[in-house]
């Protein structure tokens, strides 16, 4: 058995919990918080142990989860930790991740553990879609579109505004985009004609709900740049229809091949979640396995899921991939 | 600059061929042929040799790509040629691969050299979308359709019957199992529910239309278990609109996450192909980039897409893949 620990326990940290008690080949050690572990409730029957005390534990766990958030919890976390133990991380900020790579490889290195970084669905799964389709199509062009789908970022960035008592937002591709995306025809595509953003809004009683509105659709790198539509409803159909955390999106890339390039092609990765935070879980316990797999051939550094042979991923021998998966 | 050698010069070949002139860290060395070399005229400018003098560029080739068929010429060649070469192919019969697998093994572990087998896209691309989503989605159903695409084999099997002059045969999949497929209701579905079969035929002078029909859709394994549509058209109106390649396809995984398995997911991979030999031609030639820098690493013995880092694949370096594709 694997044995993990996850570290920080929101969204993210549940759908690791969930995602371990869902394989075969792991334990989870216990959720490691930098709150009072006494007022963390888990969904499953776990230790809850004090962020403070994780070094008592280097030698009972064998990777480390990392749920904290890409702004400032783990630049910071992934390279502290990995010094102790193996860890895997979500890291989404894009323009920060060579930085985040090298203080990641450098910590990892000089202690012989791995540190996988940046394994989500985005970046991750969709990384991958794109590293296979422009090895497999080098003359083309790639296309990312995600939604329908909650945007935690968006929805708070909605919630700080004076008078709203609560907000979700959804990000959704615009179809007549995908489908000249899906022609073949290689558009160019400006923000705006990729997705529309839409809002639903619980505005405080008495509120003015034109500023609101207003404030919305002028919210610089926000909602500016996009066509946004925002309605006002009550805190219960809020609760009721819009609870959860769907997400998904389209890995598109379209290319051509043959001597002159007179063969049109398309790879489309498409995926629909009912919850971004338990499928993230999964691909991130997944790269785990993976990790501790690596780790017990001798490897050590930094990792992305561009270095990591797909067999060292599933809870299968060899044989049987060969056998009912190739 | 990679060295590359084809072996066996077909569609898949000439697929090869295009793909190798097409790509910048790579340089075709030759085409070998067990026919007349001056029999045998290429798409380019390329040096046509005869199959028996190819040891005498053990030292002139760094990955040999084998273009034979799978029925006979591979189980032979991939294991003979792989004590003397890096050697990739695209065996695609799948109750055998495990036997393939092993004879390569074997023959390359003793030379030390790189037999990567099995890599088209099916099996090849969409074996890895197969192991990717039963990774992160551990609970689910696996679904492949073809098409629509032109199968070789069944076109061939028409041609063999008495009065065909020529036939063209594409694999069509049927839209409601798609459908039933992507709505996540997990169907069970028989052959006939999940491909049709589309035939283009043109008949000799004189010959029997109405016998030609039943023997094509009375045909067992190849046509007796679907739904098969027959038309006879005349030679031109052939080669006019169904001389290509085209192919395709959609690998479907549906399943769920969370505790109590609640949250239903899907993951799609669809293909598009004008021409299914230089597609294929262009990923062998991304496993022969692979297995060139892996058996510089030091590897050796057989490797299917499974056991290959998506890094290794592609023409570009590794910040470069970091800062565009991640």
């Amino acid at each position: 058995m694997i044995r993990i620990g996850i570290y920080g326990y929101g969204n993210l940290g549940r759908g690791v919990e969930a995602a371990i008690s869902n394989s075969k080949d792991m334990v989870l050690v216990g959720v490691f918080t930098r709150r009072d572990p006494s007022t963390v409730k888990t969904e499953t029957d776990v230790n809850v142990i004090s962020a403070n005390d994780i070094l008592d534990y280097k030698d009972k766990i064998d990777v480390l989860v990392l749920c904290g958030g890409s702004a400032t919890d783990l630049p910071v976390q992934t390279p502290e930790l990995v010094k102790n133990f193996n860890v895997i991380d979500s890291f989404d900020t894009h323009a920060k991740v060579l930085t985040h790579f090298k203080n990641v490889d450098e910590a990892a290195k000089a202690t012989k553990h791995i540190g996988v970084i940046s394994v989500g669905w985005d970046p991750g799964f969709f990384s991958i879609a794109r590293l296979y389709s422009n090895a497999f199509l080098p003359d083309g062009n790639d296309y990312t579109f995600w939604g329908k789908g909650v945007s935690q970022g968006h929805s708070d960035a909605i919630r700080r505004i004076e008078g709203v008592l609560d907000a979700k937002q959804y990000t959704v591709p615009v179809k007549e985009a995908l489908d000249a995306v899906r022609s073949g025809s290689n558009p160019e595509l400006t923000t705006r004609q990729k997705h529309t953003r839409l809002c639903y809004v619980v505005a405080k009683e008495g509120a003015d709900k034109a500023r609101i509105e207003k404030e919305i659709k002028e919210m610089p790198n926000y909602f500016a740049d996009y066509d946004t539509t925002v309605h006002f409803i009550s805190l219960e159909e809020l609760k009721e229809k819009h609870s959860g955390m769907p997400h998904g999106g389209h890995v598109i890339r379209t290319g051509a091949t043959g001597l002159g390039l007179n063969y049109k092609d398309s790879i489309e990765l498409t995926l629909k979640l009912d919850s971004n935070p338990f499928f993230t879980g999964s691909i991130l316990i997944s790269y785990a396995r993976a990790c501790y797999r690596l780790n017990k051939e001798g490897k050590s550094g930094c990792l992305t899921a561009f270095d990591i042979a797909p067999k060292y991923l599933i809870d299968k021998d060899y044989e049987e991939i060969l056998g009912h998966l190739l």
